[in-house]
């Protein structure tokens, strides 16, 4: 049932930085999208233009997109909240795609961007159109697909209409959040099945996180119900400010080295990638939260 | 395709912590298996009748075995690997299952037990005859059915003659394990496949280590063609120390979570679970490898 190729949206610069305690240099976030583009990923979130006050470690995002060398092909997105966002990122250089998000959890979007899902929704229909107006694509994220830190469980049907929401005002693709890594595979699979009837399976991704260690085997579950583009992040960096105990996406290396060994194509060589990761977490200090990347450096380790 | 309900082998008390560098006190075992018992697993490896010079956490498996509270129903399989550790076995306190190994791979085989797999397998067939004439029950491991540390692939076509070689010398279940945690999911069950071709689905177990954080997406995988028993270990412990980079055994927590969130029974609770894990953990002075565990952990650290 797999495919034979798909398609890895690296969100470590952006939803993986964003969650830093300390300050990432911008020269590494450079150089980690520079050597993420080289090792093959096709988009790299690159930043966000949202509340510099809220998420310190995206203040300089417009200075990152002047400073990255563009690959040919490789579309670089940026997270844009509201109206205000849009002009920040169509002011910076180069911004030709961009994300909007909303939550399928009624408090979380409360808690998260201090409106209802349908003001957040109105207030992205508006994004979406003065984007789409300057040629500029649109990525919408629906977060919390399979749990809420609040309100636990959330219904399918609520998933099923922010997704279609997001589509309806123009986002080429949907990506499927689950923003605190508690799905399971039957619950993914059932979540995407459900937003399939509604928005093409080829316009969905899956952006699984591995909190409670079930993002690899979400990705596998619904890859094999026709989800070609995942979400990833290098080196597992990450999580979401906002919820409570959210870990990190799950690690790019983790997936490409399942990918690889199913022969199922992403294009990214997964050693460049290990070193791309590697280099960032020696700036933080800290080893790779990806166990394939620590399995490669121990085999590495004994000249293997 | 998945199943209602699956059978946990737990082997933590085994072969997660023969690997360990220092001495774990034989009450910790102790309280690690009734701990465990406690919690709802059915099978719980409790130790290895093997040479004390070569794997010196297993010298007190005797002392275990007679420590250990019995619960009704559960068993409490010991590893054997020739007719002395039978004898040995069979003096201790109350052994009725053991369990015998052997390798998909002629150089981890020679490596390992300094024999080539015939000559292991004929070992082994008199083991089990024996133990067979005194009603102990015998569970066979072939290691390394996905990759070997020093021959890389494995032919698939030598898992299925040794897995079938164990079962027609009487083992009533034969446990695939990759050994280093190199297996994908596709590849997974394409051996599992082959194997069940020659051995019953209903008498094979799975067992992956997470050395690439493959483990729970290949369990999702053979899961879903009929395999219904899985060995783990609590906390992530283990590893294999012939075995150079090879890492813990998945997680039984995260197993049991995915489980849980799948409606699939495995009878045990995943809190008391986590609880055996995080008592042993302090023990060693390190925390437990899962995901599950820490994600719980931090959860309850928040009162939720």
């Amino acid at each position: 049932m797999s495919p034979d190729a798909v398609r890895l949206v690296e969100v470590g610069p952006r939803d993986g930085l964003q969650n830093e305690a300390g300050v990432v240099p911008l020269a590494a976030k450079v150089a980690l999208i520079d050597a993420l583009s080289a090792a093959g990923l096709p988009v790299i979130e690159a930043g966000a233009f949202v509340a510099p006050g809220r998420v310190p470690q995206m203040a300089d995002s417009a200075a990152v997109l002047a400073a990255i060398h563009r690959r040919a092909g490789v579309r670089y997105p940026v997270l844009v909240p509201n109206l205000k966002g849009l002009k920040a990122a169509t002011e910076a250089v180069g911004v030709d795609d961009i994300a909007v998000f909303a939550a399928a959890s009624e408090t979380f979007s409360k808690k998260n961007i201090n409106c209802s899902i349908a003001e957040s929704l109105e207030r992205l229909a508006e994004v979406a159109a003065r984007a789409k107006d300057r040629g500029i694509a649109v990525r919408g994220y629906v977060s919390c697909v399979l749990g809420c830190p609040y309100e636990g469980a959330v219904a399918i049907d609520r998933v099923v209409e922010v997704a279609a929401a997001l589509a309806a005002m123009g986002c080429h693709e949907i990506s499927l959040g689950d923003t605190i890594g508690v799905g399971t595979p039957r619950r993914a699979r059932e979540m995407v099945q459900a937003v399939a009837g509604a928005v093409p399976v080829q316009r969905l991704a899956a952006h699984f996180h591995d909190t409670y260690g079930q993002a690899l085997a979400n990705i596998l579950a619904v890859l094999e119900i026709g989800v070609t583009t995942f979400d990833c992040s290098v080196a597992g960096l990450g999580g979401c400010p906002y919820a409570p105990g959210a870990s990190g996406n799950v690690a790019t290396e983790d997936v490409v080295y399942m990918l690889d060994g199913m022969g199922i194509a992403s294009g990214v060589d997964l050693e460049k990638l290990r070193l791309a990761g590697l280099a960032l977490c020696q700036t933080l200090g800290r080893p790779p939260a990806s166990r394939a990347a620590r399995a490669l450096a121990a085999r590495k380790g004994r000249g293997g």
